[in-house]
């Protein structure tokens, strides 16, 4: 464990999210479980029983710097990695193990996302050990989740034999990754069993992941590389608005994850904590609820909410009055300058609303 | 139609349409169609084709006094009667027609509702003409009318025989008042005919309705007589104090058209203009759709709403964004300091809403 490093890219608006999340105000930086803390840092916290400090990184958009560093005192200068414009995942984590190939060789890093839930820390810090015990064999480890319902919002990863050798439990050869599936496969792979949720971790040493990336995308790679080196030299900005802006829009998922499955490169470590990804509101209700179907969740500080047979969630900026009237599953988001009313069931169409506002002059409400 | 005065009793909250219908702000102060202009004074502008400004005359609470001034500056002082405390229709009506009956024994009154929409001023104007014409003879008249619908939240008229007598067409004898019914017995009503909507209007001479009043109500009546008559004297307050609060609250259907109609003194003109009495946020959105279904209504100068597979109605107080996903028939009532959120289907509930909100320290909100 003394040469891992966890990185946390802190990216993406979370546009099912909105009007709650915002271009100022990303997914990560929103506190979803009503735990008064964002999941930035609850994603800190949950990180730093496993390293110190000085091993944790973040990489994040340059708007939201000062935001990162308000939530993150802790995080050293060093290891607040700014991108000047987004470039997904791939790019991300890559300048993430180039930077830390360059400081040791043999560097292992776990990627885990800035803006998801998870309940359950020894189960989880258990999984990521057994995941740096396979990384240290020089594999890409993965965390699959035991799925705990039929859900069709997240990709699975499908497990193939034990894996004694690594870890005397929980660990797999990943015989592929598959996507979102519809309601009928999901069901099936709750019944099969041997599929796992998809949380998007990532572990691996720095080098190995480079290299495997590098097979997709040599010349993104050789770039990511040639940023790391000149980083804490007087060319690092030259070096990086000359290389970053042609980089390769492109999920960690495509240049590492499946090819290296199909290589037999990649292991998943079996875990039973729970994660969500926390989607959409629908997800955000269930979170909140834990189970009480037919209840009213309610997140805000000052919320005020009355409600006659109805259920669903409200989530309120201010202390004004949300009276509901036989409303069921209803999401009501209620902001200064935009109020959202849908339900569970259209929770992921707020996208759709989302890219529509964005040809159509609503960008400042974005 | 020289003897005729119309009154227009201005009361009632409308707490059915709360959080736009407030203490200070009632249904009749309210615009409810997007004409720009409140439903008193849409009231006022239908009846002044009928009677000149000086036999208008408006019964409201003290406290709407400054308001029904503003709305309607041409209204005399003589002709706005205020009320101490509210005493329902039968202690409002009968006031007005206490005072019309000192300043002119033949003198013929009719009432109606400030907060309904009507559309068809010419039918209007001509059902009006020919209750007077009733009235003239002695009769209590009401209007009724026809339903184009087999609605549940009116009261009916049943009619009798055709009365030529008083008029070539349109006057029947009423055989009685029955309440809302159910949607069998309402689809009955439009199915055999016969039945109409009772529009709470009423058209007799000031005393011939007093003394059907006292019938039922003889003390009631002779305090109102007697108010009448201290009204331009220095003991007017005092009187009024001794006696207004003693009233009983009942509404003129008990006191008057139901006794009325037994005793074979009521009689009813038919009519065709469109007629609603704008009970809930429901109404409103069919009022401001005309019918079209699965559309989307907004009520509110500034509004700003983004619909995507959504409909019924929004209402809006200010200009931020309304975005709705997938709602159908959705009511969303955006006010500074309340949100509601509701169904045309629950639209009536919202009065038990209200009512909840009484005994819980929420009356700042009413």
């Amino acid at each position: 464990m003394s040469r891992f490093t966890c990185v946390i890219p802190a990216g993406g608006a979370g546009s099912r999210l909105w009007p709650l999340s915002r271009a100022n105000a990303p997914k990560f930086l929103l506190d979803l479980t009503g735990s008064g803390t964002s999941l930035l840092r609850t994603t800190w916290d949950r990180l730093t029983p496993l390293v110190p400090a000085e091993r944790l990184m973040v990489v994040t958009g340059a708007a939201h710097r000062d935001s990162v560093v308000k939530q993150l005192p802790e995080l050293l200068t060093e290891n607040l990695v700014t991108e000047t414009e987004p470039k997904d995942s791939s790019a991300a984590i890559g300048l993430a193990a180039a930077l830390l190939e360059l400081r040791d060789p043999e560097a292992i890093l776990g990627s885990f996302a800035a803006d998801h839930v998870i309940r359950g820390k020894v189960l989880f810090q258990r999984a990521v050990r057994t995941a740096v015990q396979a990384a240290e064999q020089g594999y890409i480890a993965t965390i699959g989740i035991h799925p705990s319902f039929a859900a069709t919002g997240f990709g699975y990863i499908a497990c193939g034999a034990a894996r004694p050798d690594i870890a005397p439990f929980d660990v797999y050869d990943v015989t592929e990754f598959v996507e979102k599936p519809n309601e009928e496969t999901a069901t099936a792979y709750l019944q099969t069993g041997g599929y796992l949720w998809n949380a998007g971790m990532f572990i691996a040493k720095a080098s190995v992941l480079l290299d495997q990336m590098a097979l997709a995308e040599p010349k993104m790679v050789a770039s990511l590389r040639e940023i790391a080196a000149a980083w804490e030299t007087p060319q690092a900005a030259e070096v990086r608005e000359r290389l970053w802006p042609s980089l390769p829009k492109v999920a960690i998922d495509y240049t590492v994850a499946e090819p290296a499955a199909e290589a037999g490169r990649m292991v998943c470590v079996a875990a039973h904590f729970e994660w969500d990804d926390v989607g959409d509101f629908a997800s955000v209700a269930n979170l909140l609820l834990r189970g009480r179907k037919g209840d009213l969740a309610v997140l805000g500080d000052g919320a005020q909410v009355l409600s006659d047979h109805s259920s669903g969630i409200v989530v309120s900026e201010s202390d004004r009055l949300v009276a509901l009237v036989g409303m069921e599953d209803v999401v009501v988001v209620d902001t200064a300058d935009v109020l959202l009313v849908t339900s569970k069931r259209h929770a992921q169409d707020v996208k759709n609303l989302v890219n529509r506002m964005k040809g159509r002059g609503g960008k400042h409400l974005l």
